[in-house]
């Protein structure tokens, strides 16, 4: 087995906060994060898969093939948006890393699966400071 | 003379349009950079002073005067904010690199030079990719 | 499971020697990191914990309480002080990068199950060159 | 169990070719990576041993010891030279990031073990947007 | 006036040699970088650009148009390329990173004046320990 | 004229402090810098040289002669060292980051004018944050 990562990145605006919460509730939980009109960050996003080499070319995958997957699947719903608002497999769900991390999994496990090896692990910047590992629901 | 730079961060959101055009002309002026529900960066700041080292201290400026200075002025007021809506000093004005860069020296200048030395620079990155210097207005 | 980890810095003096040992036996095995005088390093800490995001905030562990604890325990006790003379859990310790790592563990593990959630790992930066990883005891 | 790691650094010429294939097909398999004239990369190279600190030293391996280990074996073989033609352990091989991080492997995983102390993993990053990790044939 | 700076890429291969010289003069004088079958290099670019900000976008210049031109008459002839053989702007020129910096300079100086500003500085690493910086031939 | 740059670091201790004050005075002026124990950095040091490319070469300077000057003068001396006791360039001087490039500056400009080429700049940095640029004493 070999792991082969790939590195993409995205600018987004978002906010941490509950609907049925009073904004002073928010703040109290979520800090400045909670700010009504938003803030944002330069995500960075690491894409790990696993595999075979296949033998005629040394590749476990493409990576153009694999940069193109995350950039269809998810670079290109996050780049320049709004993670609450604009996204669509976001809706309705808190924008956190964490919660942000496993969506953008589930975005794409299979597509890489159908090249023939596997999603490893989903590995998220919000800041130099802080990021996220998802390994998979099992 | 010897110039000494103190690096701040904060991370905010904002798009880049003109309210009296449409949607139409800001994306073709400020393409995804104008996305209505915004985006955001984790934006990078240098601000380099320029004087003589005291002589008891070595110090052009104590950096946590220098420090202070630039959180209570800016990073206070841009962090966890919308550059475009929330920020006093960039009411009115494009949501720019350029432009942010300039309303930060004006923001510091003052009170560094009442730290007898000279504010030289503001050096803001808006991505790894994209950074502006402004070295004041003569 | 999802891995959530924040990044702390401190800045340090130490050595590498021992005390029976002479100086030149304490300079053959250690060479320069031997220096009676001290050397010192602007180490990176990264703390990575794993747990499940609570439904409600979508957080593994509250960022501000996961760093506030690695203050108290760790950076207030690491920056600005001498490793093998001013703190407390590393005296009679190794000053080593590994014994660094594993005696940081030993501060931070059972605060941070207190929070509902696991420490992984504690990864040590001394160089960009030169890090040390512990996952715990077992 | 601790873990360490030792990052090195070459730059090297390589290219991405089958010579059985024209230069079409190589252009069609390996994009721009097939350039007849070579391109190259500043490589950077973690390698992470694992063990028990040895008590007197609180060492895992002597981080001298394990940079001579990666320079002798595989940085003089590598760096300012040409991966497809200047190398011996990498002759008859795909000069892809896999292939190389496997063919590291090969070479320093011996020599580690004699120190005492196992080879965990070779991470090999051709840019800053793309790596490859790999922890033996098991 | 307010300076902004475009960060972009490049993988190429170079060798240092003058053909005249034997292989021991060439490695007398040029060491490891004039190893015969090439080495390598991720080059990191800046161009920074100066001019007063437009009013009506706060841009000094568009970074769509910027980056266009410098991928137009840089990265694309450059990128995945052998800087002695396959640039036609460095044909009979030492692929030293000085000379190639200036040859990047002629690149793009006339260009950029076009859109109403002017090129003020062409920043090239060859690595992370090694940069050059040009500013025009007066 | 072209501006090359050189990268070297080193790792040492130092303490911000004034052998005339108490501990109160040290710890009231220069805060945690002055602790008694010393604390360290690891040190990154750019130094910028500027001359005309030597035709025959491409070489503004040779970097393997600046590499050898900066380490004979300046890095041998300061790494795995005390700034404050060790170094014989620094006795009886603040060991403030600008006292130290100064004091840099004054170790190589004479050598790397032997080289036919001028001392442009000594950029160190103590920290990620914090960094000291001087040009010289004209």
């Amino acid at each position: 087995m070999v792991y082969i990562t790939r590195k993409e990145r995205f600018n987004a605006a978002h906010k941490l906060f509950r609907e049925e919460w009073s904004d002073e509730r928010n703040l109290e939980v979520f800090g400045k994060c909670s700010n009504p009109n938003w803030h944002g960050h330069n995500y960075e996003l690491f894409i790990t898969v696993k595999g075979e080499p296949e033998p005629t070319t040394g590749f476990v995958i493409d990576l153009k093939i694999l940069s193109q997957i995350i950039r269809e699947k998810v670079i290109d719903k996050l780049d320049h948006r709004n993670v609450n608002l604009d996204v669509d497999f976001m809706k309705g769900k808190m924008a956190s890393t964490e919660i942000l991390a496993i969506a953008i999994w589930e975005q794409i496990a299979a597509p890489i699966e159908r090249q023939g090896c596997y999603l490893h692990s989903v590995k998220l910047f919000e800041t130099e400071n802080n990021f996220v590992e998802y390994f998979g629901g099992n």
